[in-house]
């Protein structure tokens, strides 16, 4: 397809299609006779890619394009880990030497704590660790003076068991690439990291309601009926498609 | 305390204490004979909320005026509600007419869920459910076409489950006010946002390991250990303050 229907297709203006492919976001078209490119299915993906990279994931356009340049590398590269990464920064308002050596002790902990959780992998949780390290401070300092990182085993048996609600219930099964056969990483990279920014909006919406309800009763004085969990393993029903659309 | 002192010992300054009182976010100190006022540990519990929302919550302060109208009101005010409420604004891209009335549509569908649900109360959800509708919005436009209100299911069990240890395995236990017994909310309000913001800071930081570890263990042919939940009510050890400090 020519440019102007690339454009029209992807919604997106043919000035900022342009500038993508200078800025190497996207690869420039074939070009044939008369000085004509024209655009294959693989431009329309990758501009929706972006597109939901930056108004659903809002991502700034330079994390964007580390991502891209990350999918360009192929199993080589780590386009999740680059996305996810630079959605969650944590803030670091204090910057004294002292916070800052506790941080980074307390980043070796959460490592330390991460590594012995039976379903860590080899793979780097530098990150991740320095994320809830940061945040176990603001704890320490805002809420429980001696919040142990031990503490977040409750949490992390709880993430472990949502990730596998999460993956036996994806509509399509879970979707992962398997480097063995060499299978193509862009479209499970974009379904990874808007389920991952998408899920976890609806996930933190569902925690307040229930912790909101949960207060509620305590302070009125109501039944809290007990948390019942039914394995995925067991029924089936949430693999399944819906049986109908209730809209 | 003087002024000086009460900008001292919360680390605000002066000009700032004075905006909060000219504002009404903060009550005027008791004036004294020569012009002077002075000012107790309510003033400095206050202040300390303040940063705290500002700081922490990343609240603006026109919404942490209204918490701290809601909480001048007690019982009869909902600051925790004022404050998550501004806190989660779901973005609305989508302004056309056809979405949203479709937004409004689901809006009401997934309300009918959450009512349902075990451990819900008559109390208003109206925000929590809109804020899940236009995330589903998103869901079925990038993700799933299909994807059924009835499929948020496993996320709400899990939800409760979370709040379940949550409130268990606070170090100092649920800190709830009970309204029959006309207790002070200020204190558990401030608790709670925290509690709300930072945790699920955390939360939000393990299910983005989780996944990535699961699905690199499925990429690579890795065994993928199965969830496992140890209930809040049977093991005690989560209430337990820790037995050491391991930094």
């Amino acid at each position: 397809m020519r440019l102007a229907e690339l454009s029209q297709r992807a919604d997106v203006p043919r000035s900022t299609i342009k500038f993508y492919i200078r800025e190497g976001l996207l690869a420039p078209g074939a070009v044939h006779a008369r000085n004509q490119a024209s655009y294959g299915s693989q431009h329309l993906e990758r501009l929706e890619l972006i597109r939901a990279l930056r108004e659903v994931a809002g991502l700034p356009l330079e994390v964007v394009s580390r991502v891209t340049a990350e999918l360009d590398r192929g199993w080589q590269g780590n386009p999740i880990g680059e996305a996810l990464r630079a959605m969650y920064v944590p803030p670091t308002h204090s910057s004294s030497h002292a916070s800052k050596a506790e941080l980074e002790r307390l980043t070796a902990e959460v490592k330390e704590f991460l590594r012995a959780l039976p379903w860590t992998t080899d793979e780097d949780y530098h990150d991740n660790a320095r994320e809830i390290a940061a945040t176990i401070l603001q704890v320490r300092r805002y809420l429980y003076p001696d919040f142990a990182v031990a503490q977040l085993a409750k949490y992390a048996e709880i993430a472990w068991l949502l990730s596998e609600a999460e993956f036996t219930g994806a509509p399509e099964g879970p979707g992962v690439p398997i480097r063995a056969r060499g299978d193509d990483i862009a479209e499970p990279t974009r379904r990874a990291i808007l389920g991952t920014v998408l899920f976890e909006r609806i996930f933190a919406s569902l925690r307040r309601c229930a912790n909101t309800m949960r207060s509620m009763r305590i302070s009125l004085g109501e039944k809290v009926p007990p948390a019942r969990v039914t394995r995925p393993g067991r029924s089936r029903a949430t693999r399944r498609k819906p049986k109908s659309k209730r809209r």
